[in-house]
């Protein structure tokens, strides 16, 4: 689907004023103009994402950063005029990177840049050498001889393909997560892999990993994709190509961490809410301004621009900013089990966690019997050159569990075309961040969010989702 | 003016065969047809700079990869049957860039990429801590009063501009060039500069700084463009910034490098010379394979074409692979010094060393009564999609020298447009280089050297052009 371009500020406030004016909705069509106005002239999302990164700056879970990125929302949320602000504790596990070294030894030598996958044990003190055996993919791994794999570093090159709705990443994502596992059945002594990104460049993509209790831990490391084609091109010469790695990752035990919450308190049904998100730790080595800084600014801008605009709306809008979505969704697992008698009164969740790039499509995962009110709200958003999308949403990785509770989800789809070239890399930072684009996110959220709590629409329960694995 | 797209090879081969046709040049019109066919077929130049890249990668003057480029160069001449290889020995120092740590202490914390800019002296030991002052560009620096500065660590925030041409480049490089000089006059303890670079990212772009015996030396880094971003906003916050600095860059004394030269003897008139060059050093944090294997790979492979499809030429080709480019032009002035007999029998010089993007523009530095020749050359390499220039060439760094001892040079320009997103940093490798692109580049170098080989042109001596500073 192609994104529209979107029409000027003025054509696309009477685009919606003249929509609205068709269809009775309790939302007061002069209110809807003047958010869209107010929206339209506030670089709010974009300063909030700019006072995160500068102000606090990386912040994996459990470390200082972390902990200053809570002070940090907190702060913020008052500032900005919630009404409620509070937090909930998660336990967390505090990883930290340390050095990460790879290095080409024979036949020629040659330093790589390499990331240690998040959890990823560390190698000896003074690193390890090995060949290398490459391997096309996870699967390819599985069928690999055990004993072609056994003393040696397993290097899985799978690419990862460029994709509007990042359709790429799946594919390519379990030889992150399962890579070290796979290889260590076989014996391997540590894994590297192609970095799950689209760029062409010399920045590592890290991200979790995970490890099995039936097989030895190993460590895992991801290379940069300009340092996977040198390794890749060496090997394919066909002489014996040998390695060191020294990676000096370590944990440091638990945390308390938190899910920061602000709230706009509803006028009549305070006790329904529109819950919108986003996640508020990040990777290390960037400054986490796409992932998932631009969904803090977003969704944070948009509830005060509506309280800023039109007052306090019907029902209550929540803003929750997950703990450690980094590190295996554990803040909004936390949510779910701390909040399961409060479940119900969710009238719908949105999670804004794909970067920064435009809007270009509205799915719901919404009851029947508000799939009418879906097709006005896409009608309100079309202006902002979002299509009408279908009823499957899933929402972001942190509200994916909700559907199961019977809780709505609506997903508002974003151009990933660009974003893993950043994604989990020292190069996440603000500068990546369009204006206009992260400025029709938030008029968008608040357009939603507003449509959502000012009307008595009930879209629960939602149809029902796969549980998360 | 536009790069004009470049037409089908047979097309493009039945281009040039009619133009031939139709003048009475003493190149065979059948034999640019078997070049323009063998170049359109060939992948040499990209499997030069591959090997380079691959085999030697980072080969700084003096340094062990240096060394190592050497033997490569004078092993690939041979390959390649080249009829006579040879060194003429060039004494470089050589320097060592080492750990190159930054930090902004207060009032937030962040790690920065820097760079120390090539011959910079180190920080001390552990070292230095200071407040920074922000300049625009060296020309404000110049008029900051000195107490602004004294003990401070100064930051030029200059930025690039974007241009196809490169010419956003000078403006900007002074800066990194002089910053050092200009600080200490004010007793700064250190100087930062912006990158000299249009990208947006977090490599540093390192390049040759100078010192002046007039005052003290200071340490000088590059930071990535995303980091002189962070650096500015927190300044223009209007609070103190401190920031530390630790650079271990190290001299190492002066060593031997070669340039390394192969020639096709010519036929007829062996004694006169068609010369082109690119430099076989780059800098140490990438492979070089932009600056400058690309060069080294279209010139090395476009007189190999020529010999190969038709024979050797009449007058000799000179392929020179210069020393030490990067750091002061240091072959090419060792060139002019022992070869200063030889300079009169140049018919012509050409360099290749802006990147590997397509030539869309063909410059001369001829004598008037060359004129109609190059004008014919110009018309050879149109279907390229190269248009015919001026008569202001300068020949690319290590040969504009050369004008001012009468011998003509052209330019063959590139499209610069994403050169400088990736000059002088880590992200200079081979995947940047696009296949058809650098084709198109010794295709037109094939034409170019086999035009001015085989006919009795001479444009000596070149009209007169200011001698290097």
């Amino acid at each position: 689907m192609a994104v529209q371009s979107v029409p000027s500020k003025t054509l696309l406030i009477s685009a919606i004023f003249s929509l609205l004016v068709g269809f009775p909705s309790q939302a007061n069509s002069d209110n809807v103009e003047k958010l869209t106005t107010a929206s339209s002239n506030s670089n709010l999302a974009y300063e909030i994402v700019s006072s995160l990164t500068l102000e606090v700056g990386p912040r994996i879970a459990g470390s200082e950063g972390d902990k200053k990125a809570v002070a940090w929302a907190e702060a913020k949320f008052n500032e900005l005029g919630f009404d409620k602000v509070y937090k909930q504790p998660v336990r967390v596990r505090n990883w930290s990177r340390g050095l990460s070294e790879a290095k080409i030894l024979t036949p020629y030598s040659h330093n790589l840049v390499v990331s240690a996958l998040g959890g990823s044990i560390a190698t000896p003190e003074k690193g390890l050498q090995a060949e290398v055996v490459m391997v096309e993919s996870l699967e390819a791994l599985q069928q690999t001889p055990a004993d072609d794999v056994a003393g040696k570093i397993v290097f899985i090159n799978k690419k990862m393909e460029r994709d509007k709705a990042g359709k790429g990443y799946g594919p390519v994502v379990v030889g992150r997560s399962q890579g070290a596992i796979e290889a260590a059945r076989s014996n391997a002594v540590a894994v590297l892999i192609r970095s799950v990104g689209t760029d062409n460049s010399r920045f590592a993509h890290t991200g979790a990993m995970r490890y099995s209790p039936d097989v030895p831990k190993i460590p895992a490391g991801a290379l940069s994709n300009s340092d996977a084609d040198v390794l890749a091109a060496i090997i394919e010469q066909g002489n014996p190509v040998k390695l060191s790695l020294n990676m000096q990752a370590k944990e440091h035990g638990w945390q308390t961490s938190y899910n920061v919450i602000g709230e706009i308190t509803g006028t009549e049904k305070p006790e329904e809410v529109v819950l919108i998100a986003a996640h508020l730790d990040s990777w290390d080595e960037g400054t986490g301004a796409l992932d998932d800084g631009a969904g803090v600014g977003v969704v944070m801008a948009a509830a005060k621009l509506i309280k800023e605009t039109m007052g306090s709306p019907k029902r209550t809008i929540r803003v929750v900013l997950y703990a450690n979505e980094e590190f295996g969704l554990v803040g909004a697992k936390q949510y779910v089990k701390d909040n399961l008698d409060d479940l119900k009164n969710i009238i719908v969740a949105a999670e804004s966690d794909f970067g920064a790039g435009k809007i270009y499509q509205f799915d719901t995962r919404f009851a029947e019997q508000a799939l009418p009110f879906a097709k006005k709200v896409s009608t309100l958003l079309a202006p902002l050159g979002i299509e009408e999308g279908s009823n499957t949403a899933t929402g972001g990785p942190d509200i994916y569990m909700l559907p199961s509770h019977g809780v709505p989800v609506v997903s508002l789809r974003q151009d990933g075309t660009e974003y893993f070239d950043y994604h989990h890399t020292a190069n996440d930072t603000l500068d990546k961040i369009d204006l206009e684009a992260i400025r029709q996110n938030q008029t968008a959220y608040a357009i939603f969010a507003y449509m959502m709590a000012n009307n008595d629409v009930d879209p629960r329960p939602a149809p029902e989702l796969e549980p998360v694995q």
